[in-house]
C-alpha cells in the first residue's frame, strides 16, 4: 500500500526543518519497504496569506482531507499576522474540523541532550502526555459586557462534553495498558476549578473501572508541574485537558532539555480524518533563514507519523537513529552545543537509519 | 502600636508548624521592639467541623475581621472531608470575603536547599509571583446539562472584571517598579484561550503605559512553565491569573528545591480587611503527628506578615535567620537532608534572629 502524505511546511523554520524530515522519512521508507507519496502544499503560511488574504483556500478540506496523514512544519509569525488569524485559521482548524481529539507528545530524556534537571540520565524520564485537543478551555463561547466602563467584564466558558472527555480518557487508559508500567496520571484542579474539573475527575474514575490492570492517580495541576521537576520518574502516561495538556507537554520537554527536539501528533484515532504530525516548536522568526534550526523535532514527528500509519519498525528505526545522532556532539545543532547546521544534522540522522 | 494577630493553625501539620512560627515571631518582635498580640482560633479545621458540622462559626467575620492580620497554618484533610467543603469553607472564603485579591509568593533559591535544577546557586533565582486571587478561572458560574446521556456537558466560566484585572496588574507593576531590575512578566495564553486572555493582554498593555520605567514582556503559560525550568534567572516579577498564578507559584518553589519552605501572603493591599499569611504546603496528613514537618514555610510567612504590617526590619531579621539556619545541615529538617525535628528547626531559627 502506498501512503499519501500532505506536506505543509508553513512559516519560518518550518520550511527549513521539513526537507530534513522528508529526507529521513524517505530513507527509512526505502530501507523498510514502505511506500510514501508526498504532496506539497504552500497554504497555512504567511506567504499564502499575503497573496490570498486567508490562511487556506476555501477547498482546503478537499485538497488534504483524503490523505493518510499531514506532515506539518510550523505556523505563525506574530509580527506579521495575529495568532488568532494564523493559528485559528490553520492548526486549530485542523484539530477541530479533522476531529484530532488526541494531542500526543513523548517526554523522553535523550542521550547527549543536557537536562536542566540535576542528576537525571537517559532512561530516567520516559513518558507520554495525552492532551484533549478539541474542547475544554479552548472554547469559543464567551464575550464582553459594559466595555470601557468600571463594570466591564469578560467571560469565557470551559466546555467539557461527555463524549469529548470519555474518548480522550479511553485513549489514555489504553495507551497506559499497553505499556510495561501500566500507570496513568490524571491532571486535575478540582479543588479550585469547582465545576468542570470535578466532572473530569468523575469521568476518570468511571473510565478507570474498565481498565483494572492500570494503576492510576491524580494530581492538581499546580503540584503536578512541581512533580514534573522534582519527580519526572514518577510518570508513565499523563492525561490532561486541552490547557493542562498544553502546559504539561511544553514543561515535560523542557525538563528533558529542550522543546527544540520534541515531536507531536494531533491524532484522529478512528482514521476518519488525517492526523497532523508536527514539531512542538513554532516558526521561530528570530532564527528563521539562518539554516541553524534543529530538525530533530520534525524528524521525530515523522517517526510518530510512521508509527501511526502502522509502520512501527520504520518509525522505530528513525527514533533509534535520532538517539545515535544526538549522542555525537558534532552532529548536533548549535542549540544543543554542537556545530552542525540544519542540513548536516538531518543528513546525519538519515545516515544512521537502518 | 500593638498589632492584633488572629492565629489559625487549622489541620495536620498546620498545628505543628504554627508554634514554631509564633516562637520566631515573638523573638523577632522582642528584638525589634514590635508589639504583637495573638488571639488563637480553633475553627477552619477538621476538628471544628466534626464538632459543629461547619468549618467556621457563623460570626467568623466578627471574630477575626478586625485583626491586623491572620496567621494561618494549613487546612484540608481529603480522607475526612471533601476539599470543596474544607477549602471553600475557609481559605477561599477568606480570599473572597476579605477581598484578598493579591496572592504573593517569593521564588528564591536559598543556601543549603538543593535545587532540582542543575548548576543553579543561591542568588540565581530570586523573583516574586503575583497571583490574582479572587476571580478568573476560580468562578462559581457554570453547570451541567443532559446528565448521564451522551449529550451530557459541563461548562464553567472564567470571569475577568476590569476592576479585578487592573488592580492586580497595578500591584504587580508597582512591585516591579520598586525592585532593582524593574522587570515584569505577564503569563498569558491568548493564542489558545481566545476571549479572556486577549483581554488580560490588553489590560497589561494599558497598565504598562503608566509605568514607563518597568520593562515588561509576556509569555504563553506553556512556554513560561518551560522557561521557569530552563531560565529561572530571567524573572523578577511574574503576574498571572488565579489559575496561572497558582501553577507558577507551585512550580517556582519546586524549581528552588521544595514547596516545603515556601511562604505566601493573601493580601488585601488597601487594608480594608485582614490579610492571611500561610505556608504554601498543605496539611500533609501523611506526615502529620510525627513532629517532622518543616516549619520554615510558616516561619517565612510570619516574616511576610511583619513586612506587610510595615515592620520591615523585623521581617528581614527573620528571613536572614532562615538563610543562616538552612545553611547548616544539622539544623534542617529531614526533607532537606538534615536531622532536626520541627521544634529543633524552629528554635534554631529563633536563635539566629538578631
Ligand atoms: C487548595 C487550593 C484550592 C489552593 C488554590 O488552588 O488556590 C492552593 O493550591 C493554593 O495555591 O493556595
Ligand atoms: C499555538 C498554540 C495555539 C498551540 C496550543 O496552545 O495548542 C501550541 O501551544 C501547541 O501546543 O500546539
Amino acid at each position: 500500500k502506498q501512503y499519501r502524505i500532505a506536506v505543509i511546511p508553513g512559516d519560518g523554520i518550518g520550511k527549513e526543518v521539513m526537507p530534513e524530515g522528508l529526507r529521513v522519512l524517505e530513507t527509512a521508507a526505502k530501507k523498510h519497504g514502505v511506500s510514501l507519496h508526498f504532496d506539497h502544499f504552500d497554504f497555512s503560511s504567511w506567504d499564502y496569506y499575503e497573496k490570498h488574504g486567508q490562511m487556506m483556500p476555501d477547498d482546503w478540506k478537499d485538497q488534504i482531507g483524503k490523505h493518510d496523514a499531514i506532515y506539518f512544519g510550523a505556523v505563525g509569525w506574530p509580527a506579521k499576522i495575529p495568532d488568532h488569524v494564523s493559528l485559528w485559521g490553520s492548526l486549530i482548524k485542523f484539530r477541530r474540523e479533522f476531529d484530532q481529539y488526541v494531542n500526543l507528545r513523548p517526554v523522553r530524556l535523550m542521550p547527549g541532550v543536557p537536562s536542566p534537571l540535576a542528576n537525571r540520565k537517559p532512561g530516567d524520564i520516559d513518558f507520554w502526555v495525552v492532551r484533549e485537543n478539541t474542547e475544554g478551555e479552548y472554547s469559543s463561547v464567551g464575550g464582553r459586557m459594559f466595555p470601557d466602563t468600571d463594570r466591564e467584564f469578560v467571560t469565557q466558558q470551559t466546555v467539557m462534553t461527555r463524549i469529548g472527555v470519555d474518548r480522550i480518557l479511553k485513549f489514555a487508559f489504553e495507551l497506559a495498558q499497553s505499556r510495561p508500567k501500566k500507570h496513568l496520571t490524571s491532571a486535575t484542579k478540582s479543588n479550585g476549578i469547582s465545576i468542570t474539573m470535578p466532572y473530569w475527575d468523575e469521568r476518570v474514575e468511571a473510565m478507570a473501572k474498565k481498565y483494572p490492570s492500570v494503576k492510576w492517580d491524580k494530581y492538581h495541576i499546580d503540584i503536578l508541574t512541581a512533580n514534573f521537576v522534582l519527580h519526572p520518574d514518577w510518570f508513565d502516561v499523563v492525561v490532561g485537558s486541552n490547557l493542562f495538556g498544553d502546559i504539561l507537554s511544553d514543561l515535560g520537554p523542557a525538563c528533558t532539555g529542550t522543546i527544540g527536539i520534541a515531536p507531536s501528533g494531533n491524532i484522529n484515532p478512528e482514521g476518519n480524518f488525517p492526523s497532523v504530525f508536527e514539531p512542538v516548536h513554532g516558526s521561530a522568526p528570530d532564527i528563521a533563514g539562518q539554516g541553524i534550526a534543529n530538525p530533530i523535532g520534525a524528524i521525530w514527528s515523522g517517526a510518530m507519523m510512521l508509527e501511526h500509519l502502522g509502520e512501527k519498525e520504520a518509525g522505530k528505526s528513525i527514533v533509534d537513529a535520532i538517539e545515535r545522532t544526538l549522542a555525537e556532539r558534532t552532529l548536533r545543532t548549535k542549540d544543543l552545543g554542537g556545530n552542525a547546521d540544519t542540513t548536516a544534522c538531518g543528513k546525519a540522522v538519515a545516515d544512521m537509519v537502518d
